[in-house]
């Protein structure tokens, strides 16, 4: 028996909320890594994120064609599926941590990238130092994605750009539809956007302007206390103004006492709270309050999950920081995560950065107080300056039959090592 | 003093609801007519529809440059304005037919465009009696446009098939997105859609599936009663299959007593009857009779404008129903409307075919029993084959700083003619 040290496996997993580009990611880490099957093994990727790494459900890539992974660059959502799953940390739940090793040391896994947001990295951080202390040698490695752009140190998060587009695009859509209709009709348009704690999406919605006055009139952002008699008064004026309103509203704005607003007020037929949907309630505040007839629209998953209108800068960013992991992981980096590196503002210009995964955890980035204009219903040059190249280019999904030709994967699992069945609870 | 004739001036006019590509049809109109400046005089387009016509605000488009004219066929909702105003017969409302008689006569309009729905298309052949009555020689001719694609003769209604592939697109997005949260959080879906009266819209997100048991797994229509125990068993039972279901309702549906059911039920803090927001209702349905986490958006005007993601053929339709409507009034032809006319499914051909304006007015057309599958949640295999070609085909804007490049006219009226004002109502 020779002594010869196994090349190790790489393991992939997505976590949280998806996004258009998500899988972009995963497409830059798993093309990086085949390229490298001097340093790599076997490329296995977590079924359902996190979860299928402890129930021991590795999605085994080599199954898959060179052409189904280079389409994960175009497809939307988690193709290997997401999950929402508090880890805490190994202090918290040593049985979850215990059961990651065994599964790592089961498949022979050294490298572990973890997609994801804040919390994710704050897992895949305490996992890195769990792992030195119990002396297995895993290089944990994150990768940033959240639509919400919250994450600290990076310029912007793979996700936001394209979302901030669909944003924009939607808005300045909707506000020719209301500005046709806005003499005899629907004078007031309210759009619902996703940012349940910062205005970044909301204040995509500013990009849709080209000159002063141009919609949309007015934007309501977390980071400021929803105030009524205000916003009915800029309505009203607005209508004068411009003959119509046009709205854009963060699905997390609050009022005075810090509660959200989606969860006051609306009461279903059996008298329960209507949880979610800020745009009825506000489309009943324009209807009380100054009669003019309104139309609202709520994005939700829309907005997310739109590839058909991602940003070609966030789908590049989101590939190459899925790439830059590999090639950290490759060179002995650990406990880090790629990030975008803002160079210039026109043209814009990037480059891949690094940092340490214990400076991105448990920090969440709002919109600075200089993003947001004085009145509190719009956003500043500054912020314009930030946003503009993030949505900049598009790039487009191949099309058949007259939808997008999105891939899906086989799924095929590894074969299971480990003969008793993990309870996680 | 000569007794020659003069050139007499074309009058166009958008009317109704606006689609993604309405201004296709006013751009086909005007190049048109453009090109037979020895047939026509000036072209102008009432302001906001034919309000402007009877106020006397027309829109004199000799002002508008070549490629803000040729830019209107990438632009979405009503460049020029349109209005939600019945019009009524010549004998309800005398006074109103009498004016637009004045302002015709007083312009020397020859030709009349009308780009609307039903009841739009009722309205100029009223007109086109009328003047016949009054001994004025006015050329009427109707533009068909509706996203509710409800006319009848016509095969399919411009502003029809961007609709639904928006909506296709759309629900094959969100899916994607819901798939892959499923496992351990979101498992239903549910996106409203337009369409009061008929179901077109909700069916074409049938043309989201690649084959069976794709999603949406649930199609509501206006065309059937809603079920709540039915509806529930059968979210139920995809969930199981699937692991998630994703679900398509028209804002239209009824329940058995015929009542609407976005009517039903929702009250806001004030107690007053929410209005609108199917989606929110089917989400407290999923919530108290199933207990699985749910997910809505409502579509509303995002649909109808989407434009960044209008069907090719919708766009080439409606181009050349407004270019036919030109030649139509050119070669003497009175009290029609140009039609799409579909010569072949695979590969879909189509031509432009006319019909007398008599036999649209007031006739609704629905989806046909034997396009509703029998569990009545779907689609058959006829509706497929008739819905596929109308998305099919991309037509992208183009875009400037990350936003659709959309054209805004000049809008400069033609001097009045006519001293009084005129008082509507």
């Amino acid at each position: 028996m020779t002594t010869e040290v196994k090349k190790r496996n790489v393991l992939y997993a997505q976590s949280g909320g998806v996004t258009a580009v998500i899988n972009a990611s995963a497409c830059g880490v798993i093309e990086t890594a085949r390229k490298h099957k001097e340093a790599f093994g076997k490329i296995f990727a977590g079924e359902n994120g996190i979860l299928g790494v402890l129930n021991e459900r590795l999605i085994d890539t080599s199954f898959e064609p060179t052409d189904v992974i280079a389409g994960l660059r175009h497809t939307p959502a988690g193709a290997f599926g997401s999950c929402r799953f508090k880890m805490g940390s190994p202090i918290e739940k040593p049985a979850l941590y215990q059961r990651l090793l065994e599964v790592f040391k089961a498949h022979n896994i050294g490298y572990f990238f973890y997609n994801g947001g804040g919390d994710s990295q704050d897992t895949t951080n305490q996992l890195a130092k769990y792992c030195e202390q119990n002396n297995f040698p895993l290089t944990c490695i994150g990768i940033p994605k959240t639509i919400d752009n919250d994450l600290p140190i990076t310029d912007s998060c793979p996700g936001f750009g394209s979302v901030a587009k669909y944003v924009a695009t939607s808005i300045m859509e909707t506000s020719l539809d209301v500005a046709s209709m806005a003499k005899t009709s629907t004078k007031v348009f309210i759009l619902e956007v996703m940012g349940r704690h910062a205005g970044w999406i909301a204040a995509s919605g500013a990009l849709a302007a080209r000159k002063a006055g141009d919609p949309p009139h007015i934007i309501l952002f977390p980071e400021r206390p929803f105030l009524k008699s205000e916003f009915t008064r800029r309505v009203k004026e607005c209508v004068d103004l411009y003959g119509f309103c046009s709205i854009v509203v963060s699905e997390g704005i609050r009022n005075e006492k810090g509660n959200f607003v989606s969860e006051q007020g609306i009461k279903d037929a059996f008298g329960h709270a209507q949880l979610g949907g800020v745009a009825p309630y506000m489309a009943e505040i324009i209807r009380s309050e100054t009669g003019f007839k309104y139309h609202w629209a709520v994005a939700d998953y829309l907005q997310r999950s739109a590839r058909h209108i991602a940003s070609r800068t966030d789908v590049e960013h989101a590939y190459e920081v899925g790439a830059a992991a590999v090639s950290y992981a490759k060179s002995g980096k650990n406990a880090v995560m790629p990030i975008i590196v803002r160079t210039q503002d026109y043209p814009y210009r990037w480059t891949i950065g690094e940092t340490d995964l214990s400076k991105v955890a448990n920090v969440e980035k709002t919109l600075p107080t200089d993003y947001i204009s004085h009145d509190g219903f719009g956003v500043t040059e500054d912020c314009i300056q930030y946003l503009r190249p993030l949505i900049s280019g598009e790039d487009y999904p191949p099309y058949v039959d007259g939808v997008p030709n999105y891939v899906s994967l086989k799924k095929q699992f590894a074969p299971r090592k480990l003969t008793d069945d993990f309870a996680i609870d």
